[in-house]
């Protein structure tokens, strides 16, 4: 019994890492957002990949959730020279994005193996070999998809991680939109969506890390015909996004910024709605949105939490 | 009086320092080998540049002779975990080639200004800045020039730093060429070429430090035509490169290892070369070349005889 997993970064990682306690790993399979995937230094960095690898591997810093433990910045560090040499109107060097000296190496790996024609998918598997994953991970797609965020205060349309990082995500957005030139999902995306026992969609951003995903052409229609067999985790909990932007995107966006605004996001693709007890009395809502919801904590930090939401995600699905 | 210096890497960048004891750096241009340059992980490598730079910022590791002080190393021991994934055939992640974690801070910024469209020769002067140089760099092209080797044991064309890193320059060669697709001195190169009061060919590579320089169309022509201020500083002493394969390269290619036979190659673009008191008795030998010879202590371990040798060297291109 294989469960496919829509991904984000920190979220979906845990998830993944509590799905291991009650799923075989090699029974899983991650697909995985690469629609704040960037270029810099003319590296090639894929966030959600690396959270997720990093994460699953037990390398991840615990503390921040990103990048890895026991980490150094002296290439950051020594990139700050650059700055009063920068001409005007360049953007090299940018030290606002930070990159790990250990994690550099992921990026060079990427980097160089996409450089002699393999597909992200191919180097993903590589480097999920290299951390010694048992899960299958897959980027969503092998054409670019670039997530782009309109700034409510000034109209200016920004790249996502100009506004998730460079701004840290502290101002108000007007419209999320998924740049891409006819980008397909993968063939392997594909089969492992139609052929998983189960759909989990992760607790990650359903604006910016679930939607590209959903944008590729075929997904959505894929989801919606099975969706009795595919279940959400609300990444929102008391209304609260428990990491990253996601509540005052929703809000920003016009949408309810907890449980019920998720479902009414996710109805159309998943039978069920995995919610927190503080969520309870919105349970009927959410029913009402047009989703089964389930409530069981979903705080994962404790690791018997975690197990037990995982379980009662699979059980959700398999009903 | 503008002193400009043909480049190679070390012994170059030794020179330059030694130059700056005995006339001022901002009358100085160094035109400096591009040919060694390489692409690593996506990144653009410029090593001659950077040991220059590097050594008269007073910032280079004095034991290694390449690369920052005070150096770490994390992010090529992460690349040691992509190894055993490299698929056969993919020449992704070397670790042959050591980058230090602050030194990618200098190839990333050289990426992504050239990735936005800068000449080489523009990034070149903002990483001088950077390091607060007073000396004006040159890279010899803006267009790419790559010194090939081929290996005498097997006849295989190699890229230099395949050569000259991976094998440690230990196997014979049998012939040197430099690829490009038409690739042109700068103007800025040609510019000071011709309107600096002398010029001094530094004890670098003969072979592949200085040859690269040389072979862009109209180089050798401008300095044969002011060949009597036009100096040279022999890289071998008693026979011996002080560091790298010069000596051997020379006999492997059929030439004398010595003076002479720098003196060989050196007497159509240069007056005089400057020679170490060991090679003294090879003066007339010298001469015989058609090259003046002058003796002064060549090897630069010690500052004063550094400056020494800087001041002889200038005295004799004046003369």
């Amino acid at each position: 019994m294989t469960v496919a997993v829509l991904c984000g970064g920190v979220g979906a990682a845990r998830f993944l890492r509590a799905l291991a306690m009650v799923h075989p790993a090699s029974d899983t399979v991650a697909v995985v957002n690469t629609a704040d995937d960037t270029v810099l230094h003319g590296l090639a960095i894929s966030p959600d990949l690396d959270t997720v690898a990093y994460t699953l591997a037990g390398v991840i810093d615990p503390e921040r959730g990103w990048g890895l433990e026991g980490e150094t910045w002296q290439a950051m560090g020594a990139l700050g020279r650059f700055e009063p040499v920068r001409p005007t109107g360049s953007a090299a060097a940018p030290t606002w994005f930070n990159l790990g000296d250990k994690d550099l190496a992921t990026h060079f790996y990427r980097t160089a193996r996409l450089a002699e024609g393999a597909s992200l998918t191919e180097v993903t598997a590589e480097i999920g070999r290299a951390f010694g994953l048992e899960q299958r991970l897959l980027p969503m797609s092998d054409e670019p998809v670039r997530t782009m965020v309109t700034l409510a205060d000034d109209g200016i349309e920004a790249p996502f991680q100009e506004y998730f990082v460079r701004l840290r995500h502290s101002v108000p957005v007007s419209a999320v939109r998924f740049a891409h030139d006819d980008a397909r999902p993968t063939d392997a995306v594909l089969r492992a969506l139609e052929q998983a026992s189960c759909i989990v969609v992760a607790p990650s951003n359903p604006l910016v890390s679930i939607a590209p995903i959903r944008c590729l052409p075929g997904v959505d229609a894929l989801l919606a015909g099975r969706r009795e067999s595919v279940v959400a985790v609300s990444p929102l909990v008391g209304g609260a996004a428990l990491k990253g932007p996601a509540d005052r995107m929703m809000s920003e966006l016009g949408l309810r910024a907890d449980v019920v605004g998720v479902a009414g996001l996710y109805a159309p693709i998943a039978g069920a709605l995995v919610i927190d007890p503080v969520d309870a009395h919105l349970a009927g809502d959410v029913e009402a949105a047009g989703m089964r919801a389930v409530v069981t904590p979903s705080i994962m930090s404790d690791p018997d939490v975690a197990a037990r939401l995982a379980a009662a995600t699979l059980a959700a699905a398999a009903q």
